[in-house]
């Protein structure tokens, strides 16, 4: 996928800096065990806080009028969208900084199709594989969709991007997600939004990464442990060694520490994430991971968020230079 | 964009030349003049011959049971999809030659979006334009993503690719349709499916290609008008001019000949179709227009007109050599 990654498509115009990648991880924003359940709320408020970040005023925005982008019919709704072109033809603009690119996981979306197919194991020459890969793909991009209208509703430009389909075009204001892909070596297997992530980075040179979670971070142990310890900041070396600063009691602690997904993650676990991570670290680039839809994650989305933090909750990797 | 197209991606193995490149025209799977409303018996109909036209064996393919792929929760269904993934893996194979592309309008979807943002006019910069183009986005891909599944549902293996988001991936079994998309001059426009068959028939060469709308071919003036008569046949030469040879009494006619579309498909209209047609069977490659969910589709789908098909009723476009 290294080769797909590094084409970039032509530009009509120059970009502007990246400002921010977020990862919503598929345990956020999707009902765990629930075959294509949406987190509906956890959705809707996570596109609210990337539009608060977004803000170019100081305000909250919770009274700004919001511009929905979305004007198709909602399901079950007769009523064609109303659209108020004249207002928002007369807006002078739309305040925002929309900078950002959005990558999501797949949770209860895709799993259940690649499972059974086994496509992550790649053969698409068996009936079964084949026949996977294309249910999953509509599995995950039926999310990637209602994702794409919820970022929409909330007032924010945005466009959806299959890896599959793209190539990852390296253009901003997309929405990525987890994907059945092509594979030289093994035809086909699955892609997760951890690797895109970290590919997007290198190429992007973003000010922050943020991956929003349903935990607080990276723990020590899994977090169901009620001795589980949050690791607030890990410094990753030009080696791709990594050390606990934070707390100080774990210093120089590198075993056992795991960083909790969802039992439905397949994509990558624990090693991934840490690993793509530790990569992006090791550019000079800050990532912060932290738990959806609470005070800590508005924080990171908005950038406002350094290793002094005492008040934040959630896990700062960082470069050791 | 004619950039965009001509980049090709990396292909993991060589590619089998392409059978045929279909048109699933908004006016024949979408109903007119209701918002984004899907005429799913057509749409139905229309997957069912494409997989008839697909069949490796001599049989209708009717009493076989199909490999449904959309493995997707159905709206409103609380029930997991059934896999049978043991049948699945012991099949010898799909028994299909699926080397087909499909390319599909927008029909009711879509046009709403970009009539009240002006997107086909460009200029980003403005608010409604960014709008309208992320509204438009949403309503066309929302009706690929149906399609894809609706082809899954049949057996038919297809992933979705949308033009703005692959830069046209040339790679084959895709599912492509009519899209909001970057331009070098005007920032942003509306891409038709029909320039989009053009390109893809000049990168692949199929050997045939097939227009499904709501009438039955190119008439001499509004279908809708009692003495309108079908052309049967018409010859392009290589200096891009045309000529009708059949029926014989309209011979050497070229002026007054319209091709009927949908009221609300503003993509194109008659002269972009006939032209990009006559683009097409300048290269040699033969074009049938015809009747969508009719015996002469599914002909058509086959491959199996000709010239002295008189008992077929549809329009071939072909090159004068």
């Amino acid at each position: 996928m290294a080769e797909e990654v590094a084409q970039e498509q032509p530009r009509p115009t120059a970009p502007r800096p990246v400002r921010c990648i977020v990862k919503l991880g598929g345990a956020a924003i999707t009902n765990k065990g629930e075959l294509e359940s949406i987190n509906e709320e956890n959705l809707r408020s996570a596109c609210a806080q990337l539009r608060h970040a977004m803000s170019e005023s100081d305000g909250d925005g919770a009274t700004e009028k919001v511009l929905g982008m979305d004007w198709s019919r909602k399901p079950g709704d007769p009523a064609d969208p109303a659209v108020d072109a004249e207002w928002i033809a007369g807006m002078a603009g739309l305040g925002l900084d929309t900078n950002f690119i959005v990558v999501h996981g797949a949770g209860s979306f895709g799993h259940f199709q690649a499972s059974r197919s086994g496509v992550h194991k790649g053969g698409l020459h068996s009936t079964l594989v084949k026949a996977g890969f294309v249910a999953t793909r509509i599995s995950v991009t039926s999310l990637n969709q209602e994702i794409v209208r919820a970022l929409a509703r909330e007032g924010i430009p945005s466009v959806g991007m299959s890896p599959f389909a793209c190539g990852w075009s390296t253009q901003q204001r997309k929405v990525l997600h987890g994907d059945a892909v092509l594979d030289e070596l093994l035809d086909c297997t699955i892609l997760s939004g951890d690797v895109i992530i970290r590919h997007l980075a290198q190429l992007l040179s973003p000010r922050y990464v943020v991956f929003l979670t349903d935990v607080h971070g990276v723990y020590d142990r899994p977090p169901t442990d009620p001795n589980a310890v949050l690791l607030k900041e890990i410094e990753v070396d030009d080696n791709g060694g990594w050390s606990i600063v934070k707390p100080a009691l774990l210093q120089g602690n590198t075993k056992g520490v795991e960083i909790s997904v969802a039992a439905h993650d397949t994509t990558g676990g624990m090693e991934t994430k840490i690993l793509e991570a530790a990569v992006i670290a090791r550019l000079g680039i800050d990532v912060y991971i932290t738990k959806a839809g609470t005070e800590h994650s508005l924080r990171a989305l908005k950038g406002d968020v350094s290793t002094d933090s005492e008040d934040w909750l959630g896990t700062i990797i960082r470069s050791s230079k």
